[in-house]
């Protein structure tokens, strides 16, 4: 199904829709040559924006919930995909570990964690899932919303303490879909032996957005060099404060300073491709995640004038993590509507393959602001069109399988980007 | 869609299919560790006959054509697995040449090579098509009934002799879609700084199917002792006759004797599992394609009372091949019907990936003839269902997921079975 969309028709985009068309051999053998040099994540979700005049990631998640939104025709290409990855880390393993995240209420997370099950025991693998949580002493059963269930198993280190798994159960590969928010757990430090994906320091005790987007400065220069666009019609600005604390106003000047120099070079920007919209700043924890600590700034001042709920809802973050560095970035509108409500593409990648995306939609949110927030709904998108019904032909921006393409172009480039970051903050790196 | 079968719903196969279904994780991890050692064709197709007592490969093809035929949902699968190949071979590729057959009046086989160049192009290649017709001396467009238009262009060696492709075309792989019946072309030879795919060797000029077989024979043993079952559940099989010309009645003692003795082996196989068909045998051409040279046997004594017209379907085959290599092999009744129609699944891989299918049904032929016969139609097999839907609860043989999980690992063998035999008969292997 694609679903009827309302996009910018006209504009700067257009342009940089043909020129990635026109340009996809020279695109696809760069992706080739860069994954021969840089290891992709095991997976990723990118979240896109489209302003009509720009389209930028603004998001790169690497422990991804959601699968369970993509459509089910491409269930068969994330299987593919995951056989591949499968086949690099751990080509004689038969047993996968999967670590999900502790809030198991969450009936929308719990079918991402069992869609994700289906897919890794389609590819031929044992499956079972390891809790982080202490409460978890023995197999724990959770009943999901169609009458499965899914059991909890308590994580245990061998006897020699050099590997981790269940009982009875020894894992190759121990994949984690929770993002360590609450620190690094001392049960999954040192391991050796075992493949552990994504790495301990993708957690976001580590990680730090602005990393990300310093090495997406990086893949985008290439990039735009290659098939020669302003890079910046790709990739927001962005700047970050350390050592703010919200509620005791430390770190504001910083703030400030730096929202005045985003929308300075902004209004620049605008003036130069003849934008009328009125510029924006995302304020952002640089270490947060699901859709917290995020405000939508369009002048300075604004942060002078935050109340007490406003400064608290900024100060921590998911699973009581505290906020002391902030990015803040270029803020996108999304141009993007279905019906009456503003969207986002969302793009799901599995080693270096594109295996789906859909839209977030959200209805009570405005272009200039975070979708990802209670209330949003998902919408397929027709990714599977992307590779059947290419139209070279058409028109720019008139083609849904065209957009798509375009779609899975930039949300590669973010996956490359988490690549080079993950490379440069990892603790150990091996030496070559 | 998944089209209404009739299969033989009890009997051994049950218990192989819950087998192979039971010992899925061992099965794709032994693939994974076999792929590391072995390197599989770049494409193949397998026809496969479900005897609902036993289901076996009966022929491998390594220049598939009907890609056409393939449901276009499965499009995504086919595009993300050429890629994987692509960038085995060729990752700093941007050119592919597609060498199709010579028969361009065949409308069908246009629309195959139609959607290979589609397949291609999606996984951002510029593809051409290069020409062994010597009368192909320019661009030479060829409409198909779309209203597209496909081109053939005269292949050519580049200056220093050591590359080919066409004017201004320097592919880094070459892509046969052309069996090579009629001969080595010489331009083809001493090809060393380009991917030649599948090797010259695959051509039906040189290979042998005895030679599969007797790899499949490899395979099978290893498969069915993992998974014990006797290995004549997977296995047809099979005896040959070397300097057979039908014409001159040369070879028939040979033919005679290896008719009996395999009848023989059939009928006590048949006895121990209880079959009550009768046992006939297929003799066909060792080095023959495109269903020519092909006959059912029931008994010797048929071979000697041949006619005129039955002798020279026999001696000659695709583009004037002389038959002197004869293979005898088992026969497998199939059990599958669409409507009133004889039925045979046919498995399409890319690299090592299952990438779709069909079912080849013919009105006019019995469920012990060859179905690749003019009248053949073609119904996509729901392939995608494999990975979407499997049913391990499911009554064995009453869920088609099942049915084509199976397919599918039996066509794998035969793709195996095809990496062991082109190793074994390659002319210059490679010293490791």
């Amino acid at each position: 199904m694609v679903p009827h969309l309302v996009t910018a028709l006209n504009g700067p985009l257009l342009d940089l829709e043909k020129k990635i068309l026109t340009a996809t051999p020279a695109i696809e053998r760069w992706f080739r040559m860069e994954w021969q040099e840089h290891t992709p994540p095991f997976y990723c979700s990118v979240d896109l924006r489209n302003a009509g005049f720009k389209l930028a990631p603004v998001d790169t998640n690497l422990f991804p919930g959601g699968f369970n939104n993509l459509s089910p025709e491409m269930l068969p290409l994330a299987v593919q995909a995951a056989m591949a990855a499968i086949e690099k880390y751990c080509p004689d393993a038969k047993n996968l570990l999967l670590i999900p995240e502790g809030h198991t209420r969450n009936t929308f997370y719990l079918q991402n964690v069992a869609r994700l099950m289906q897919i890794f025991r389609q590819t031929g693998l044992n499956v079972r899932l390891g809790s982080l949580n202490p409460d978890v002493t023995g197999p724990t059963p959770i009943e999901l919303p169609d009458g499965t269930t899914l059991t909890l198993e308590p994580l245990e280190r061998s006897h020699n303490g050099r590997r981790v798994g269940l009982k009875n159960f020894d894992p190759c590969t121990i994949l984690l879909n929770n993002d360590l928010s609450s620190g690094l757990p001392s049960i999954l430090e040192n391991i050796n032996e075992q493949n552990l994906l994504p790495p301990l320091h993708a957690g976001w005790a580590v990680r730090r957005k602005s990393n990300h987007f310093a090495a997406y400065d990086e893949v985008v220069k290439k990039f735009a060099k290659m098939i020669d666009v302003d890079p910046w019609m790709l990739n927001p600005y962005f700047m970050k404060c350390e050592g703010v604390n919200f509620n005791e106003n430390v770190g504001a000047d910083c703030l400030a300073s730096n929202v005045d120099t985003l929308l300075a070079k902004m209004r620049k920007k605008y003036k130069e491709y003849g934008i009328k919209e009125k510029p924006f700043v995302i304020v952002k924890a640089d270490a947060g995640t699901y859709g917290m600590g995020i405000m939508t700034v369009h002048d300075a001042s604004e942060l002078k004038d935050l109340n007490r709920k406003q400064r608290n809802k900024m100060a921590v973050v998911k699973d009581g993590l505290e906020v002391t560095d902030v990015m803040i970035q270029e803020g996108v509108p999304t141009f993007e509507h279905i019906n009456e409500s503003v969207a986002e593409p969302v793009v799901y990648m599995i080693d270096r393959y594109v295996v789906g995306g859909f839209y977030r939609v959200h209805a009570e949110r405005g272009n200039d602001e975070s979708l990802n927030a209670p209330g949003a709904h998902f919408v397929p998108l027709a990714f599977a069109h992307q590779h059947a019904l290419p139209d070279y032909q058409a028109k720019p921006g008139t083609a849904a399988p065209n957009r798509f393409y375009m779609y899975g172009v930039v949300a590669r480039l973010a996956l490359l980007a988490a690549s080079l970051e993950m490379e440069k903050t990892d603790p150990n790196p091996e030496v070559y």
